[in-house]
């Protein structure tokens, strides 16, 4: 029956065997094909006679053309015919524009990386999951239980809060330290002309904080560095990130953010304050600390499960949002908008307590600093609210702000083009931990030599007062009591600058000024993030925005006739209006790099503590994301397809009806028996990668293929082995175990080489009915590709196994399985593409 | 081996059977006894030899207490022991307390009624609709339908707030042409002493608009009564409520409310935006609109089903909601909380999106009314940012919040109480259609009167300006250029009434006018909510609330000591303050009325266009929702339990781990062959209720037991039925069919008494192969109940087909088999109550 055709590919012409199954009526589909190829991973399945006799009846069916493309990136399939192709050859358009000026679109690698696991968040249901469940129901437990969740999130609350408040005093103290001292030896050298005096010192202090900053996250824990929020996002989505949540983490990613912002790196303590939150969470939720040096505390162990664990970490995102950007409503739908398939009411409304907690906690702490604690004013670290005047905007005004939005995402595009082509560089050439901390020290160095050149090459004097009335100003060259308009931007820590760009009056800055600004501080943007140390991208993506969005209020004080009847009056804007520019432009930048989902509109409206205003930001940030959207994907998207994490989308791609579960399946499965010998498991266990085996029923008629009757988890095998549970065939095993065993082991389980077998116990017999979980969610092989993922991401699985019509496992499918299918397009048609799943 | 036992019960002895099954070492479970009294719906089912075996395993595990009850409310079954009883024994504390002082609380109906269907959310993958797919598959389809999708949610927006202005205005103008008018007769009269004149004429008016207003809702719809969001929150949790949706509806609901308000009832327009927002979506969504004369005008049908229906809702909901109090984002989280399960971040946008367009129409279009479209200042109908200073809040204020939401939450649970025993009244004894006319008209006429006496009786002068300079006030008996205080409260809508009470200086309203209107306003809006008009709950909840939050600021500010060092002075408090206290209290009787969900929150926060000041509105919402929940359930959520409705809860009531899938499921099944015979089909349409019917393998030898192939829907069936897609055995179908011809019969589909059948037909065969969905979800009959919860809730499902390990059906699961099942308390243990499922 096999055919081999030579079919023509975009890689040349191949060879590829076509197998056709049944009668020739039928259209010819992807089950039946097998590309041989390389790296083709395509196999074949019977199809049932049922299924042949449906595709029969109907008639008009047409039989698309198969385009098979194998190229250098991965093995994708398009057997569709052209989709929304409008839109992609628009989009082709503009990618072959930008070719041509050299701006080339990425091809973001496709593929994810096997090493990332699922988190088990679905709840295994076997004898002592439910032995357990009995002693939970005294009347003491579920008070207990209910009440210590609660406290756990108030907890965090509190934590998160003290956390925010220490290191905004630590920074600001310092910060205006460091600035008062270059200011003095900036006015002194001046006068003298020394000023590589000042220069030097500024590029030492900085090379010194950020080297140590660096070498911190690098040696201590890697995964601190950056903001910490595509992680952050990416656990939230289920991935398990080893490394993410630990006590390592937490001190590289507080001390470090301190740190590189001390070191004069363009970035924010904002992004940071999420991910410290959520080790907060996980620590108090784990009742264990496990300090760097080994050792541990222990307080309780009832919530150490994935399960928990993630809810409490939606809480500590959620207050750390919270505290950083005084945003509780934000912060909860930012912890929850990620995690949609497991939200419910009553885990939202702990989480946005907690984070409320944290606001308050926050506000509380801040204003004790500045004085007074009862006055309640500060709820965030970062606040855009001190406007003099009401926020207020006309109609005539939108078209403006609509434009600004094309220009963020046009430039928020630009900004995650040029740091994916960094990251891939840095991921080639810079991969050694001493280059990395040489590149941190570079561009610290860099930052500060970049604004002594600014400032002293353009010396844009001028005798406004800044906004904020302890803002370090130097004279520079300046007379008669101005200062170096630049010097409220460059002597300050990111965030003080912003706060200058927003709220300072119209003529503290000028045109010059603000485009070297705008220029400098992109490029320095874009060569900060990425870098390993412990940094927000929050901060300065606002600030670049602001810096051009005072240049277009400037540019529209400029064009605009001094008619009061026409609403927007120079005069008028010169007093108050552009503040108003500055602060859209920041929010059309954010959009464009972060492509701000609803969370984000809401932590920045918040933020800006003015909701009718809120509508302008809200439609700026929706266009921005659309053009930038239509370039490429945003900066945290990006970071997450660069290290090749299985997230899941919200929906399963388009066009995949014709995909059937035993398509997206892995195969052949491993197996054990409900009475497993103790040498198979060993053995499977250390022979194979997989962390779920289904269990079947012992049918001495046919091995290996009898019905499914639960599923057992690795670790939970391994630590069954650990405690040696099991025992000669027939005898009843010697010791019990119960589920607080398993969570001591949590949450890293052991590696099956620390297990010690004699060859004794590998002949002996593991009874696994009271483990594994009886009731494992399964499909049938024929569920449709969309239907096997809603119900893969609605229920949060890890595993779940494909049945064949007689419940026998067939196959299972877990998140890579899933996360591999993902849109593309090419030459027009839209097509399926199927990532690669690397090991590195 | 059965065994008649003699138990206790509380309605005295009954004799019930107990069926033991099994080794006598199992512990008896709910499976294993079947409890023989009245109304007791447990039933017996086989359990596996494993899972004997299983349960042996645990030598532990506790034999419990096993309690049946039955009480005159239904079937309650508690098999646990005592369960969160200290909580439980406290709130039965209160409760004996309460009955002391004659106020009870409440046992709602515990039943659910059977006409409420669920929505059909899961797509039905059938070969029609893989066949229209591939048609979609080409880009003029993708990009149309993509488009299409936003234009609608566009539209949406638009034409909602279309609504929203023009109801605004007509209501407006109207209302204070009348209130003039009334105003001009009672300062002549006053003099004249002719005040019965002026009485009697608002009386007269009232009447006749209210029973104008009630009779529309009555004989055009009944489901437009009340303000509509419990039904709206019913059919997001995925609720089919038939009527809702539809252009008679829509008729009473708007016309309905602008006679409702005219006619001096105490509610509000706002709720009912909602509601009108929902079905202007549908209308759109659907491309159908079906006028009252039985005629329709069709548009396009691509969207005629379930699942895009409720997505457009959503929409129409949110736009409602945005447009009713200028809140995009609180619009959008009041759609997409209820609808959690089906949470999708390109939905997400989409609802984001028209109820910001929706914000946005509004404010241009009250601008406009207004005079200047381009100020853009109001956008939505209610704002309560009209504070003359800024609102600040101590700390030491707090406490003083929380005991005002303690009252809050107090009364807030009373007016449930209240009005709860006020509905049961109604549904008893006024169920004819004029005595509801007659009642709303009462209610008007008595409004009416008591605020004539108020007026007069109190005579309460003020020389102080009200806020608004339009307000009508009238002088009664005052002199000396003052007006009656009472006046610019009950001349005005509640909208005006709340404004005033926020917004009015500290002088304007005197403690005992205050005291008479809370009382009042209290009564009125008890006796109000549930009439049979148009009408919201939020206006006048937030008056009532405003009202003691004033009372409460002048108590503070008399008690205070003038010290300004103590941050809460009185004299500051006259000046500003006292707006703030009437902000708190109307958020606090709001909560305790409504028990506000994240998204009201979000909404009053917005509303106030003041995030700072969101702090302590979140706290005390949080707090008066504890206590209020503390006494009862909120308004909204007693609604539908008093009508039965099968809402679904965000997680399976705990302690139900013991129950299974067979114990939950209804059965025995009605199952279809693949190829079945037309007068089956017929007979069974006609003598059984199911929605759904599971289709078995034809299988020879085990008629009636074969494996599951798929499931098809009463309303496929029907249309089947209708179209005649049936032929005699062996013959091919005579007529094609397309998924268009479902479409044309959708949302109201045939009865089967609208089909006619010779008798010849009966006797064809039907082939469901084309037609029954191949791969409905299925659960194996040992599953617990949270995880078949957990799979019927994430996934919005109709139907779960529970199975054997053969995978033949043994029973279906649907919503109401979830939704009986209830956490209850009775004397110190927590049970889970099974509510009855009744048909009327």
């Amino acid at each position: 029956m096999d055919e081999v055709q030579t079919v023509s590919l975009a890689g040349g012409e191949k060879e590829i065997t076509v197998i056709p199954h049944g009668r020739n009526t039928r259209r010819p589909s992807t089950e039946e094909i097998t590309v041989i190829g390389p790296e083709s991973k395509f196999h074949v399945t019977p199809v049932s006679e049922e299924e042949h006799e449906l595709n029969n009846r109907v008639p008009s069916r047409p039989t698309p053309e198969l385009k098979f493309e194998l190229d250098d990136e991965g093995d994708t399939l398009s057997n569709h015919n052209s989709i929304t192709a409008l839109l992609s050859s628009k989009f082709r358009d503009i990618q072959k524009r930008l070719k041509q000026y050299g701006i080339e679109s990425p091809r973001f690698r496709k593929r994810l990386v096997s090493k990332w696991e699922s988190l088990n968040y679905d709840v295994c249901e076997n004898v002592l999951y439910i032995k357990e469940q009995e002693k939970y129901k005294s009347k003491k437990w579920v008070t207990l239980r209910w009440l210590s969740k609660w406290l756990v999130m108030f907890s965090i609350g509190i934590m998160t809060a003290l956390l925010a408040a220490t290191i905004h005093f630590v920074v600001e103290k310092l910060a205006h330290l460091k600035f008062d001292l270059i200011k003095h030896y900036f006015d002194d050298c001046a006068k003298n002309n020394c000023l590589y005096q000042p220069a030097l010192m500024w590029m030492g202090i900085n090379l010194v904080i950020t080297v140590a900053g660096a070498a911190l996250v690098t040696f201590l824990q890697p995964m601190a560095a950056g903001s910490g929020i595509p992680y952050i996002k990416s656990y939230l989505n289920g991935v398990k990130i080893p490394g993410l949540l630990t006590f390592r983490a937490f001190v590289a990613k507080t001390l470090g953010v301190v740190m590189s912002i001390l070191g004069g790196l363009a970035c924010g303590k904002e992004g940071p304050m999420a991910h410290s939150g959520s080790i907060i969470a996980a620590g108090l939720g784990r009742g264990r600390i496990n300090f760097c040096n080994g050792k541990s505390i222990s307080f309780y162990s009832a919530f150490r499960n994935d399960h928990e664990i993630r809810d409490f970490m939606a809480g500590g995102a959620a207050s750390g949002v919270s505290s950083a950007f005084g945003a509780p409503i934000g912060g909860t739908l930012f912890s929850l908008e990620e995690a949609a398939s497991f939200w419910n009411q009553d885990l939202t409304w702990r989480v946005f307590f907690s984070s409320m907690v944290a606001c308050f906690a926050t506000n509380f702490l801040i204003s004790a600093i500045n004085g007074d604690p009862t006055k309640l004013t500060d709820p965030g670290l970062v606040r855009f609210n001190a406007f003099k005047f009401d926020l207020k905007f006309d109609l005539i005004e939108i078209p403006v702000f609509i434009f600004m939005a094309v220009i963020g995402g046009l430039s928020g595009a630009l900004f995650v083009v040029m740091n994916y082509k960094l990251t891939v560089f840095r991921k080639r050439y810079l991969n050694k931990n001493w280059i990395k901390i040489i590149e941190a020290g570079l561009v610290a160095m860099v930052s500060a030599a970049v604004a002594f050149g600014l400032m002293v090459g353009i010396n844009d004097c001028t005798d406004k007062a800044p906004f904020d009335s302890h803002a370090v100003t130097a004279a520079v060259y300046c007379t008669d009591k101005k200062h170096n308009s630049l010097s409220t931007l460059f002597l300050t820590t990111p965030e003080g600058c912003l706060k200058a760009l927003l709220h300072d009056p119209f003529e503290s800055h000028g045109p010059v000024s603000l485009v070297a600004f705008v220029l400098i501080f992109f490029l320095l943007g874009v060569w900060t993030y990425g870098l390993s140390v412990s940094s927000g991208v929050f901060i300065p993506s606002l600030a670049i925005g602001a810096a051009w969005g005072r240049l277009v209020g400037i540019g529209v004080a400029h064009l605009m006739p001094e008619n009061p009847n026409l609403g927007v009056n120079s005069s008028l804007i010169k007093q108050l209006d552009v503040g108003k520019f500055a602060l859209i432009g920041a929010a059309c930048q954010l959009g464009g790099i972060l492509r701000t989902t609803i969370s984000l509109t809401v932590i920045i409206v918040e933020c800006t503590d003015d909701i009718s205003f809120g509508l302008p930001i809200m439609i700026v940030l929706m266009i921005s994301k659309w053009v930038g959207d239509f370039i490429t994907t945003g900066l945290y998207d990006m970071n997450v397809e660069v290290m090749g994490i299985p997230t899941l989308p919200f929906e399963c791609p388009p066009l995949c009806d014709d995909l059937r579960a035993s398509d997206v399946m892995s195969h052949p499965l491993a197996t054990f028996k409900t009475k497993e010998k103790v040498e198979n498991i060993y053995r499977m266990l250390k022979e194979e990668t997989f962390c779920g085996f289904p269990v079947i029923e012992d049918d001495p008629m046919a091995p290996g293929k009898g019905k499914l009757k639960g599923l057992i988890l690795r670790n939970q095998l391994l630590v069954l082995l650990k405690k040696k549970i099991f025992c000669p065939e027939g005898q009843v095993p010697p010791r019990n175990i119960t589920i607080k065993d398993f969570r001591d082991f949590y949450p890293v389980y052991l590696k099956v080489s620390e297990i010690d077998l004699s060859d004794e116990e590998k002949s002996y017999v593991m009874d696994l009915k009271p483990y594994y979980n009886p009731s494992p969610y399964t499909v049938e092989q024929k569920f449709s590709l969309p239907r096997v993922f809603n119900l893969f991401r609605g229920l949060g699985l890890r595993h779940l196994i494909v049945t064949d019509e007689k419940n026998m496992p067939m196959g299972m499918v877990t998140r890579k399985d899933l996360a591999k299918f993902r849109v593309g397009s090419k030459r027009g048609l839209v097509k399926i593409e199927q990532l690669k799943i690397e090991d590195k």
